[in-house]
């Protein structure tokens, strides 16, 4: 079955997230014959009932042939249409009260790294990822169980081309962060609270491509004293970082 | 051939790092026959010669039965005593100029997270990550590859118990920070920059256990508004604010 991980999500969070979120992704879920029925999986088949989804229970070995590593299923497994991407001008006209904060992903082909990533930008209350078609990894059932079903929580961009989507976001008054082990500023010393902004995050082993590098408004990097860091956990710094700007300028209260 | 995956270490980074700072923990290095030799695998080469490390040129995929998963070996495997651990006590005599700053990890069971949080708090410039016998998973090849090596660039001190060692810590004049979804301050509240400390960061299911949340002096919450974040993202937010603070009061030149 070709491109199998792209139709199957599994774990209770998971499924939850999408019948909550996204139903009509859904075609069918399968619980394991026998299972006990926690909460959440009480909770899962009451939202498939109201959403009309079919429930069948069967033995989830079954679905192991369409997984690389055999995964834990946690009872349920559910078929589903890929991740509805959302595009780039659709993204643009949604008005939004104050400043619009995305992540740009160019050439993460770990899908660890990809769930991981979209996992903390949701977390921090950002407005979309955006990935590109040739050189990110799939959004893949891999990908969302890492997301912790965070693909359903914030919108993905897809894009054909990442260099044609930068220049857009910036006729649309965005400005561009990249970054860069070179870049003289470190991360921290930008300002995150005045402006619409892209953070674009390269591979770990070849960086943002020069061509994006190259639109780029600022640079920035962050210090290390081993190696580099993973790629995820230096979205989760600088993602992190900008959240604290805003929520210092920001009180809650507004 | 029980607890092997404390026996190999494989991948070319990781070797190398291992012949750099602590060769003295490998007993053999086996390598692809027939591979091309690049830059690092020669290098890998030289340094086993000049520590008078045998290395057998062999067939690499019958390594494959001391994993769960099949690993990418990157034509190299080394065999290795596990890692060296330091106690605490020893760690408490090195002497230093300015604060200590270590990682305290509560029941951290993945070990792609273990691996992940011992490379950050390597990058970060911190000076060791402690671990529960008990309450955390073993420093295995997964581990070692995950952490890019770092397990051999900052000392893991290993304690039978976790709760009489952050006693010793505070007897030590170290400050004890807990992180805690339900913390009144955020982890940016609170000022890293003049006291020695120890971050404790808890598993993702179950936090960190009661016994040490009342020991610690602080505890420091991190905003989601998206499930709670991975704790090894969690962790690289925390880590690097603390270093961000010391960076912006020490400049670099002092």
């Amino acid at each position: 079955m070709q491109n199998s991980e792209n139709n199957y999500v599994y774990g209770k969070n998971p499924v939850f997230e999408i019948l909550l979120k996204n139903p009509k992704r859904i075609n069918k879920i399968y619980i394991q014959k026998g299972i006990f029925y926690d909460n959440r999986l009480k909770k899962i088949n009451d939202l498939a009932f109201q959403n009309k989804i079919q429930i069948q229970q069967t033995n989830l070995q079954k679905f192991y042939e369409y997984f690389e590593e055999k995964p834990n299923f946690q009872g349920v497994v559910a078929s589903v249409c890929p991740v509805e991407y959302i595009n780039l001008e659709d993204f643009l006209d949604i008005k939004k009260d104050g400043f619009k904060k995305i992540v740009i992903l160019d050439g993460i082909v770990d899908p660890h790294n990809l769930g991981a990533i979209i996992r903390t930008t949701a977390a921090a209350g950002f407005d979309a990822v955006m990935v590109s078609n040739h050189r990110c990894a799939p959004i893949t059932a891999v990908v969302e169980k890492i997301s912790s079903g965070a693909v359903n929580h914030i919108p993905i961009i897809k894009t054909t081309s990442l260099s044609a989507s930068i220049e857009l976001l910036k006729k649309h008054d965005f400005w561009v962060i990249a970054t860069q082990m070179e870049a003289k500023d470190n991360y921290y010393e930008i300002d995150y609270t005045d402006m619409n902004f892209a953070l674009v995050m390269g591979s770990e082993g070849k960086g943002i491509s020069k061509t994006i590098l190259n639109k780029a408004d600022f640079t920035v990097k962050l210090e290390s004293d081993f190696e580099s860091l993973n790629v995820s956990a230096a979205a989760a710094v600088i993602i992190y970082e900008a959240k604290r700007q805003i929520n210092i300028k920001q009180p809650k209260s507004l």
